[in-house]
């Protein structure tokens, strides 16, 4: 099989091709369904702007599909020899249909081609994590629903701070992934332009009609300057790994917690076995080690924006191959992100609080004290007086009942009225955008 | 002057605050108008609710404003001894209204008024950033037409790929920047909410109204859940500082392009000496450091991200210290970016084609290989078979006018049709939003 | 095949054990040698001290030979269900040899068998890259002795600054590499202690030699302190992944130069074909996107130490899953960077000096402004001074031949003295180190 | 005040100056004296050559003197119109000596002249880092000593896992912290080779003598090749910052473990009030916030290295001004890494073990069960039967003594033969080295 780029006689290098090609062979695999849509949207623009007859373009988007059902049922293999996936369909087009897959490429270049395909990759890897957010943002809430006035310690410093709950807690994870969501919603909007037509950078002497394959992909606007084009990719892949480290971060959070908040010492919440692994020396251990995978995991989604971000760093206008390493870096991203949103909804599922353990943790009034201050503050007297008034009798502090304690402080966020409403509201809301 | 928790009696190692508070001071004035801000709306409140009255509202207002009129004239002097500027508008609001003073900070804790101060401060960055960034767009734009029509090697691989336009390549950072603007745009929404009232992480026992600050300050929204305003700081510092780094990635294309296209191999583009700078030992030099500076400080801002991400990573939810570097992150971050668009801006306005050496980048036919290729399709041949009977005639290509050439392609993106008059309404959309 | 720690009964959720392993079971593939290297040490340690017989030793030590032969013939499949290759190994001997299969893992723990093992990979991996680096440093060698006095531009801010030559732009990058070479020995040197007997991170009860097994392994000390042990593992790991990134910033510099340097403008070097690939729509071009892979490559392994080390970020001391991240890191800069490492050296067996090219650019000779400063300073005139005359009269400077400019500076690494004749010593001491 | 390429007459546009100097002007007052003292031997090697007399050498070393006197007692100040230190020295023995301060210049660069003296400074930067880690290590030394034998849980997975001890826990910070001294000398070993000499990066005309300079300096030998010299300087900061980091890696671990380990939770160790702040709010909390401010500062470091890494990404060999913002990140590195050394030797004297809090965690008999298996072991059971039987068994296994147990384990490493008298040693090997 031959590379487009052959016109016979070339012997490149066997080291080339192997240094070059093995890393991304995967990740093309991945995006050919979006090659595969956005090849399909070309043939049918190409029809309609007559470069193609209609006959020519019902052929092409039959056997576009053929391409895809080959793919589907694993029947389509990449081989190292065809250097990528853009080749590897024309070369079946040009097999099967002769002259006519040799028409295929007109009007665009693999520059071009890769990235829309890419950006329809995007869209559609953010759709599903975007449902995954909601899934496991659901399965939180629930969490935090039927523990909602469960007494927690609230920390500061590592240290105990001020009373808050189990609803509390969980209720953060919540609104952080529904905020994780919105900023993905915001980079979903900047993918929604459509790149194809830039060709190899510069556009294309074929008179293309680059607002018919906006249409055809469904995408809001064309964009516009090929050279912005290819300067975007790294800086879309860039965003789009910021967004999924928002995601990650929040879930590292979950995670660091969820450690360190079932060790012995803590031991405010029990996690079903499930979810945990053993030792191959200490019998008596289980480990909540797929939390541990979970954090490291947040370090690799940002070591992969820093990758795309490095690589493109004192690039020439213009198309580099540096950039490649995106494909490898995005399904990568979305790949981990996904299946920590799942791992994280999963923990909630198996993940019962420790009311004893929890409430044994006000006995020491001083968790009080602030509250004790604020209630001087109440009978009149200056904050920062009482505040070192209680600080000066901490020794005379009582204890309080940690549910009335909770249940009576009634601010918007407050343990008392945590606003959990608010968040079913706004799941709604990114299931069914209005806009 | 005694820090907030001061009890009396505590002898704090000295190395201990010299260690904490060294790196953060400067960062803290530059807070503190925000501070100001925010902690006139906490004060409004307190009134609206009660736990002050009109009278003494009124007095910490006017107190407030004195303390911005100070510093304004550069006599609000941070100390180290002061922790922090929360700390020292405190001491000041003591010192000056007596026992009133030390009622200020009912209801909240320097853990929510930081995150407030930093918000606002933050939206505040991003609107001057805007501006820049529409200020320097309209710089290039304004390049762009002046040059639409000088034909522009366009290069892939850092070699001669297709005929371009200095409007092409210039017009290519306008949508970059204009694309920016939009990223920044979305990162600005999620700032539009309120975290005052958060308190130390857990909400108050005071019956404070967080709907009456979130007016108060003009936002959008409250920010519900205290301990998600915590987590959200580390986050919204690396979601802020990736947008910056959008916005980097575009100027060190800049840079960089430029460093190449005015070496005198290439000699694309002469500029001005006031933009250069000479060698102690060689005297012919003149250098275009500038745009070696603001390539490096791509590297810085990326930096930053990674920094504030990093420290946030394994974190207890609830306020830790360590998220405290992000003051000297964002403050690093938004200085660089906003001075880098103004040096972006400057480079323009002191670059000149040199058609001369532009055009004999043309000489050479291969030049316009795809376009002869493309011109076979036209009158029949599939692209693939026209590639390569080019491509074997190589050396019989003919020259052709690269005016003719550029001005020749006429879809959307094309030489022939920048569509640069697009930009000028998307810079007015984004200077008078309508939403 | 059962788990380590399993004692029956247990019903790991399903997702647990696909996220955490699937990952990482082909870097447990590539450690398996030297799994079976430190188990083997392991065992005749045991019998050594009396906790198993010499007969079972040999017994033992035969197997492990077997999954070794098994290994290499590729007939040693891990299955995730395995969770790792320590796991699969014992599985393998328990099969085999029944009881005394059960026997092996006395005295040590999952945790230091890896420890060990990627210890040991560790110096394998870095006694390879050795043997690459000199290797390619030979080839360099070879060029520059080639084009020793071929005259060169020299640039700094990519301007034409001082004559330079071939044989001092490739100098430099053998002695980078001979210096990375340093670099990687001096990593070696902090890899050389044995961390088998730290257990799970505490020691163990058992009587173990851990001298004896720092013989049978061939290293030079033990490594104490089990904890240190632990912690040491992300440290070592991006300490080695930094002394990788060593070596491929010098290669990262080669392959910049080489595309700067065969761009058309440039024009110094041409480069065989046997490196060029095409493009899908320009019939004339010849990338040297080898040389872009590569530079996206420096950008990976950079990538990499900072995955290891924030993923090590407020870990408890002792061991914590998070680290496991390592295998595929170590893996995959190891194989990136021996790979470039040879690309690097393919590209100065297929590169050319273009002398007409190279020659063109001493024909404006404001390149020997210096040089002639340098004069009028031999004759007796200040620097400054004569700096600021030859500035002041650029336009009579006269051109000179470059080649006897360049042959005419004598001093150590100047370009008639470059002093090539000492890489072959070093090369040399590297090989055959004396220490 | 002249810049060093001034000829006259040229009008820098005033945003060029502040754009690149405003940073790094503060980091020159740092190496001021590093440059005397490289200029010094610069000087002595000119009057060996002959390019000056011997008197003119005795007056420049006298100027140079001067400078370094004055800079002393706070009385040189740099300007952001001198662009930079060199430049301020020159024109200072350009006034006060005339014709001869303009000679001073000859035979250098300002390139070499900062590299030779960013190296010195390096080098006595790890020269003070090395003499407090050593300091560092022998407060925790002392502390390892005498809590040698209290009894203390160790942790995998944040999970009681076996007997450990005070003593083996922070022994573990001093073997780390006597091994990252050993990557400091080895790091001290690559920087020690002199640079002066490569001149702009292709050396010089002039006849100097580098192995005079060197031996002037105290260097060990000629960094050789000119270029190499520039391609060393950002590759060689990386190698500084990586090394810096793996001591801010030990001391993050120590952090991070106090911060858990003084936790009510833990409650293992007490600290002084000393170290402790407090809230704004919370009466009654003691923040050890010292350590989270030394965690965050691991995330700097690292950050600090990257951004030198990322900003000499394909750059061209040759000087480009994008490496000079190292001095910003070795100064910071530096001063951070020192200063965390200093905060960290000071938690051990103020930190107390809570030996009834520590004991507690031993009356779970759990984490004696590997030490169970062990036992059986030794009757003859192998190990993983014995492991299945304990882990059936759990419930019935019995508490021991703690002390006994960790008393009891000989091996070296384990609690009862840690080996400390080794640090001691290594201590003082590095404090006098015999190579």
């Amino acid at each position: 099989m031959k590379k487009l780029w052959s016109k016979g006689g070339e012997t490149l290098h066997p080291a080339v091709n192997q240094y070059m090609v093995s890393r991304t062979l995967a990740a093309d695999a991945a995006i050919l369904p979006f090659d595969v849509a956005a090849s399909t949207a070309h043939v049918r623009m190409l029809a309609t702007v007559g470069l193609i007859t209609n006959a020519e373009r019902d052929q092409l988007v039959a056997a576009l599909a053929e391409v895809l059902a080959l793919h589907e049922r694993e029947a389509f293999v990449l081989t190292p020899e065809q250097e990528d996936v853009h080749t590897a369909i024309e070369s079946f087009l040009s097999e099967k249909l002769g002259a006519l897959g040799r028409k295929v490429h007109v009007g665009r270049s693999r520059n071009d081609q890769v990235l829309v395909a890419l950006r329809l990759y995007v869209l559609s890897e953010l759709e599903g994590t975007m449902a995954e957010i909601l899934s496991t943002a659901e399965k939180i809430l629930a969490f935090a629903r039927k523990h909602e006035f469960v007494p927690m310690p609230g920390f500061t410093h590592m240290q105990h701070a001020m009373p808050s709950s189990v609803g509390q807690w969980s209720g953060a994870f919540v609104e952080a992934l529904l905020n994780d969501g919105e900023v993905l919603k915001s980079v979903r909007a900047q993918h929604d332009q459509n790149p194809l037509g830039a060709a190899a950078g510069f556009g294309t002497g074929v008179p293309i009609d680059r607002e018919e394959t906006t249409r055809e992909l469904g995408l809001k606007k064309v964009q516009v300057n090929p050279i912005f084009c290819q300067i975007s990719r790294a800086k879309f892949d860039a965003l789009t790994l910021a967004a999924l480290s928002q995601v990650m971060m929040t879930l590292g959070r979950i995670a660091n917690d969820a450690i360190i908040f079932t060790s012995q010492e803590f031991g405010f919440f029990a996690v079903d076995r499930a979810l945990t692994t053993g030792s191959s020396i200490m019998p008596q251990k289980q480990n909540l080690d797929i939390m541990e995978v979970l954090r490291a995991n947040v370090a690799i989604v940002a070591s992969l924006q820093l990758r795309v971000q490095m690589a493109a760093h004192n690039l020439l206008s213009g198309y580099n191959k540096d950039v490649k390493i995106d494909k490898e870096a995005l399904l990568e991203g979305f790949r981990i992100t996904r299946d920590s949103l799942v791992v994280a909804g999963l923990l909630f599922e198996h993940l019962t609080p420790n009311e004893e353990r929890l409430l044994a943790a006000f006995k020491d009034a001083e968790i009080f004290a602030a509250d004790q201050a604020n209630r001087l503050v109440m009978s009149g007297m200056p904050f920062r007086d009482a505040y070192r008034k209680v600080g000066e009798e901490l020794s005379t502090l009582k204890p309080e009942d940690p549910v009335t304690n909770i249940r009576s402080k009634k601010h918007l966020g407050a343990t008392g009225n945590l606003g959990l409403e608010r968040y079913e509201a706004a799941i709604s809301e990114l299931k069914h955008p209005r806009s």
